[in-house]
């Protein structure tokens, strides 16, 4: 956790990875914020991964740091609850975060009556509202018929990575940031609606593949093949596999002296009147007659030759491994990294968190914290940020429309 | 392009997708960009998809909007020139984005001693500096053995998204806005450096993949299986394939009931004393139980049957398209909506190109920009910037230290 946002508070009411994941940064980055949920958590409380006893990791690595409230939202005094944290006055608060339907309680205009210079960062699914998650965004988007084997069948191929979650969250920090420094220079307000679908068209458009598509039809699948330069994955004499890439100039020329290709590449260049060396995409354009080449030279080395000659000559490449490979045996992905802080976390499991992803050279790097039980801070909220007297807490803990974890044992970290 | 970050002043000397997104979102939030580059262009100035002139899509969509100086870095004077840029005085400026190593003449320790304020947000392939790309940092996480049919023999599948590289843009234009922050209420300065593989390392951490793989081990291929909850490509009766997700309760009652699948579903919950419905990892752990149920119920409809009653049971679904496909036959893809605007680009084609992702409601949309041509500004940015006479800016040219465009006929869209 970096200092940076200290004093600003966030309000979250969301689910999933897009809106919390929001919400983490803007919290590793020093502000505070309070996660309302429903009681009994909301529905990405039990979201996969889990522990064996069917914690969530997914839940916990999303919600480090945060304050935790439970509400009952299905009452409209709970719902009235959740409306006054969210527009609670403060200078450096009414910065809410979700991924709730633009209609209904949590509607901006609503919620803007009671606080006019209210950001809402809202993140949506379609651009109509529907919901989406990645896989149906990627499916519509043909990113599926992209991926896999060049000789897969009619079939698509759907990638694993939440990526458009991924980056709808840290888009929508980034928006959150925005809205708040207009805030601070005018006063006003406003609510920022970030579909997912959206995010994924614009990143197409932004890396020149819808222009691509107008101009030149659908891309076909060019399997492990990077598209546009030099790269694939090769095996090793002793069977490893790598994959290495040649975009620049300097990647290319590194590459092909760290296997001794420069007769053979030059050979082909003269063949072909062409250079390689100039022109990237000639390296792709040409695969066909150069990725021979590299499967015998790289063939004939084991990978531990292949990666020292890789690394005198500062080629871009990466060894194949499954993510538990990588964790022990590269140490640029060491979880004693300070990155990473060692935390017992409510699954009652210790393992290290990542804190903030970026390295910030002008303010003390602070632990990461762990993720609250949920309703952890029910009644700390209540008080603190609405007010309520312990009386009134009481009241509403009798009416069941608020709640804290049940008194389980915690064990302290040591 | 929003007018929230008006008056910012962000300086870029980057090339690829993280470092020149970033100054891309800042610009389109408000902010001013000035983008140097070397004489001729960057490594990234090629780089496809290209038109068949080999014009870059990919750098006339990363580069919407900024302005365009082109120096010559390879001489003391030309750095001296980016160096004047980078630290040019005023309150809103000192923001300098870029990928260039942390050592040479962009260092920040050096750059600050000009401007001791200077904000520098760089990005970075591996932590200790060398260089990466998505396709090295995936291999070695482990993504290439979880993609692609469960029964792909013992190879890796790389996936295709530069996801990492988009998602490092949009955290640095974040990080960038929390120093900015920072730094107008302490006057502060500071270098963010953000490598792509932490990046990658904290969002496996931030979704609970680094606590899986620490207590269960590596997770093994689904094929197009979603993990964790119900999710697969379908077949329809007349051959069309959709995706179908069901992660909530809701999508999940949906579904069922959108199929006529209940009494089906009942039974098997019947036979294993479970409830699919309050519990969305059993739909993963049973999958093979269910799957067979859902081919053949969507395998009995035509895709217009099965979208009719998707739609009517709010399924959260995608037909699996070409990009081409999607982005003709899906309005919620259209590129008439307000988040494109049709531009005529320096490859001198026209084509929509997308503005901001989010939606903001409080500020009017202004239209996108297209990108400039290589140092379009260079003589502009000289004179407001730093300055200069046009008599100095004249002895640059005839120096060979800066450039602009070649007088080519430039054809002023209709």
């Amino acid at each position: 956790m970096y200092p940076l946002l200290t004093g600003l508070r966030v309000v979250e009411c969301a689910s999933f990875i897009a809106a919390p994941s929001c919400a983490l940064y803007l919290r590793q980055h020093g502000a505070e914020v309070i996660r309302i949920d429903p009681i009994g958590g909301g529905p990405d409380f039990r979201r996969w991964p889990v522990s064996a006893e069917g914690h969530s990791y997914y839940w916990e690595g999303l919600n480090k740091g945060k304050r935790s409230i439970a509400i009952d939202l299905a009452r409209p005094q709970g719902r009235q609850l959740a409306v006054d944290l969210i527009t609670a006055a403060g200078a450096d608060g009414g910065l809410f975060v979700t991924n709730f339907p633009r209609t209904g309680f949590l509607a901006h205009e609503a919620l803007a009556r009671r606080r006019a210079d209210l950001i809402t960062v809202r993140v949506a699914g379609w651009r109509d509202g529907e919901a989406a998650v990645d896989y149906t965004v990627n499916a519509a988007l043909g990113l599926p018929w992209l991926t896999g084997p060049a000789q897969t069948p009619d079939v698509p191929v759907n990638h694993v990575l939440p990526a458009w979650d991924l980056l709808t969250g840290a888009y929508a920090a980034f928006a959150a940031l925005a809205a708040e420094r207009h805030r601070l220079r005018t006063g006003q307000g406003q609510e920022v609606t970030i579909p997912l679908s959206d995010v994924a068209l614009a990143c197409l458009g932004h890396t020149g593949q819808i222009a691509e598509v107008l101009e030149h039809g659908d891309r076909p699948r060019h399997g492990n093949a990077l598209f546009g330069a030099f790269g694939r994955d090769f095996v090793t004499a002793d069977g490893q596999r790598v994959m290495v890439v040649a975009i620049t100039r300097r990647q290319w020329t590194g590459l092909v002296a760290s296997l001794g290709l420069q007769p053979a590449v030059a050979a082909l260049e003269v063949s072909l009147q062409q250079s390689f060396e100039r022109d990237e995409g000639l390296r792709f354009t040409h695969r066909d007659a150069l990725f021979p080449l590299f499967e015998r030279a790289i063939g004939a080395r084991t990978l531990a030759e292949a990666s020292a000659a890789f690394d005198a000559n500062d080629v871009c490449w990466g060894r194949y491994r499954t993510l538990s490979q990588g964790l022990a045996g590269d140490s640029r992905l060491s979880l004693d990294a300070e990155l990473f802080t060692h935390l017992q976390h409510p699954s009652g499991l210790s393992y290290p968190a990542p804190g903030a992803m970026g390295r910030f050279g002008g303010v003390p790097r602070l632990p990461a914290a762990r993720a609250p039980r949920l309703g952890e801070h029910t009644d700390e909220v209540l008080a603190q940020v609405l007010g309520l007297s312990a009386a009134r807490i009481g009241e509403l803990h009798d009416a069941g429309l608020v709640a804290s974890p049940a008194p389980v044992p915690w064990k302290d970290p040591p």
